[in-house]
């Protein structure tokens, strides 16, 4: 190439307008579904928070609602639904107290709703991208694993006994420095195949198998080869 | 007391009740306005982390604007009143995509407006509980120092000099344990009188001396004394 014939601000222009479309073209579903996924993870967390500082909060006023209801959400719900009666424990509150509670559930609420939301879009997304990863392993397990590296692409070169182990990487290096045991299973452990199973290990194994194949098969766009996938 | 003509089963029922009701005297209005302002700590952070998600993802269907956009409740309004044009350099979404996050973002703004409600509610309390600690320092950080020891009566008994450097207990262990400089305020530098003094030391002393009056004046519930409060 020769430079001098070029005139440069044109160039510029030219790389510039070039880079920005490499940075649109980098958008593609799995980026998406990875986001989606993340934002999960991150609403877990944030709902936890909240939940705990919920409990605090209304226990002032009814300490046994609390001891009584394990379940975050059903906790919320119950201070939502409830008429409220003042437990013999707990302090007096006036009414707008006790709506600020209220509210703050409320928007709990919303929180876990979103959560729901999420899952429901991932589900449909996954459908149309990486349907037979999304057969195997549903979408939650499916859309951790897409997020790890973040394309689709990763996953399909991957070998399943990697796969395997995603999600365990800390007890995975443990194993690589200190000699101890190698791990299982990582994300696919909340697989209920996996969970319940008596040979997690093996099961693990055998999920890992399937979801690789899955992968490949959504890669590379082949359709309905439904008897390789068993 | 001789046990002997004691019914145990009724001193049970009754100790119970005791407590009961001493578990119920507990809670004050410094008990609620603690668990209100801890609340707001908590959704400080529960909405960094949504915010900084809802840009990365919006940040795939238009990069530039989390980059125009510094504050994040500017930026998440701005998803939600935007017609959303879309960026050179982002991705292609459809609609669903961006109603996803919409949603998130619409969720968030929910959590920002809850701020705001809780710091009103609080405003209102103390003016009720804790006027003079309200009109010297503002809801905010009255409420953090309430909120310290859980009750008015211990801000009361404190020497000004504990309320100056109250929140920033980690400097001051640094400095009882390995002589570095005493901390000189805590909660007090976000008052504007502080944050904007010259010899912040100083006016943080001042602050602290003038809250100290305030505290003491509620808690020992007299009125209008405000020419002392100066």
């Amino acid at each position: 190439m020769v430079l001098k014939d070029y005139n440069f601000n044109e160039l510029r222009t030219q790389l510039i307008a070039e880079t920005k479309k490499k940075i649109s073209e980098s958008v593609h579903d799995d980026t998406i579904i990875s986001q989606a996924i993340n934002t999960i993870s991150e609403l877990d967390r944030v709902c936890n928070i909240l939940a705990k500082r919920l409990r605090e909060w209304y226990g002032l006023y009814n300490p046994e609602l609390s001891h009584d209801i394990f379940d975050h959400i059903e906790f919320t719900k119950q201070i939502l639904e409830l008429n409220n009666n003042n437990s013999e424990m707990g302090g007096v509150f006036n009414s707008k107290d006790l709506e600020q509670i209220k509210e703050l559930a409320e928007k709990l609420k919303g929180l876990y709703d979103e959560k729901d939301s999420i899952v429901d879009y991932i589900r449909i997304k996954m459908g149309s991208f990486c349907p037979h990863i999304l057969e195997v392993c549903g979408p939650l397990i499916g859309a951790k694993l897409l997020a790890h590296k973040g394309h689709l692409r990763d996953l399909a070169f991957m070998p399943s006994s990697t796969i395997q182990i995603l999600g365990a990487e800390k007890a995975l290096f443990r194993h690589l420095k200190f000699n101890a045991k190698s791990p299982k299973y990582g994300y696919l452990l909340q697989h209920q195949d996996v969970a319940k199973a008596k040979n997690k290990g093996k099961a693990a194994r055998q999920l890992a198998n399937k979801i690789s194949l899955a992968a490949k098969l959504d890669y590379f766009k082949k359709e309905s080869v439904d008897e390789d996938k068993e």
